[in-house]
């Protein structure tokens, strides 16, 4: 929110929560299956919570080299495998149906700025995903989202998962710019004080309802981001210059 | 040309050449570069395809371990410079203007019937470039020509120039689908023959110009690809069965 000049080339991007509605959408898709298989017994708002629950676990143990690298379409399969029983679900599933599921992670949808926002930062700037998605799951997703990127980055490409440096610094290095050239846009603090460890550019996007109205994390910047912003439409007032209240 | 159905989800493509008139572009680019600057006297054709001449024992410098991985543009580079004596260039030029002329290659105009006809792939299959360019500039000419790119693929992902394997197998990789799901489009027969080396799906675009009129290779397919076009419209008219014949 600062008025520094920096001379940002390309805005890359968190994906899950920054620019989609991972929770929304998934309670939506489970529930929506649910009622067409009679599974209405099942808490499928507390699946979905349990299944991101297990998310920086499992990439945890690819991060301390526990595991070797797996991507994260195979790390969710896992996760809702091992959720099953704990929801009544297990034996009641085919794996043809719990494939569907995992592929949920590929038909989020987007908040409502998102679309809108990163058309009109598109002219302006190189756009891409910087996600601990893989490739296929964001090619997907942007084909699903209509999520107009120039290249998929992120960490199947670093073969390590953010926070890890490699991440930022093989993205950096596959656009050919310096880290100031390169903004990172997400709505968590933590993703951001990696990027600007390695000299990258930073947005914060506010998402308060992420996780839920009992969301407790990230519900406002926690240091002074370059820019911080409501929505992609005010990133791209504030970064073109046609800031509305201006 | 066949009319066997295969299960093809996603199309990668061949890139210079194929898609975009390289020799054309950059022939414009050069001709009205000199003219702005008085240097009328250049054969810039001949540059551009002295250029050109030095694109596959460059690749080769690295495909045969005599030099490690380094990506198009900097390859590109060193050509030009190479070149500029012979052209009467030693001395004339800036070094921005150097690197203006190397980045000649994301400004490269499509054939006129590539983005239509991608258009219309766009939206029953997921489409990518499978280049030996290394990914910026990949992102850079999509911006240019606007390419509807879902990601890019290619070289600088496996760092490996085509055809070495690595390419085509980490693009297949990236994608999570089967080799045979996957269908290459190249206006080269040697391309696609170390596609379907690995089981990938074959598709032949006819580019008798894109080395000028004295073309001598890749006039005819050389083997029974799985299509045989002489343009991206006809493609899509064969794959998404609007034959416009038939």
């Amino acid at each position: 929110m600062n008025g520094e000049i920096r001379p940002i080339k390309a805005l890359v991007f968190d994906v899950f929560g920054t620019l989609v509605d991972w929770r929304g959408s998934l309670i939506r898709e489970c529930q929506h299956f649910g009622r067409e298989r009679g599974l209405d017994d099942v808490n499928w708002t507390g699946l979905v919570d349990a299944w991101r629950g297990r998310y920086q676990p499992s990439l945890e143990e690819v991060r301390a080299g526990r595991r070797s690298w797996t991507v994260l379409d195979d790390l969710h399969h896992e996760s809702l495998l091992a959720l099953l029983p704990g929801f009544g679900l297990e034996g009641r599933l085919s794996a043809a149906e719990i494939d569907w599921l995992v592929r949920g992670w590929h038909r989020l949808d987007p908040w409502p700025d998102t679309v809108p926002g990163l058309r009109r930062l598109h002219t302006p700037f190189l756009l891409a995903p910087l996600s601990n998605g893989n490739v296929a799951l964001m090619a997907n997703l942007a084909r699903h989202a209509r999520l107009p990127w120039d290249c998929v980055l992120g960490a199947e490409l670093a073969r390590h998962y953010k926070p890890d440096p490699e991440v930022y610094l093989t993205a950096i290095e596959l656009l050919r710019l310096t880290p100031g050239e390169v903004m990172l846009v997400a709505a968590h603090n933590y993703d951001l004080r990696h990027a600007r460890s390695h000299g990258m550019s930073t947005a914060f996007v506010r998402r308060p309802t992420e996780y839920g109205p009992e969301q407790a994390a990230d519900l406002e910047a926690e240091e002074d981001w370059d820019y911080v912003v409501e929505s992609l439409e005010e990133l791209a007032d504030a970064l073109t210059g046609s800031a509305r209240s201006a």
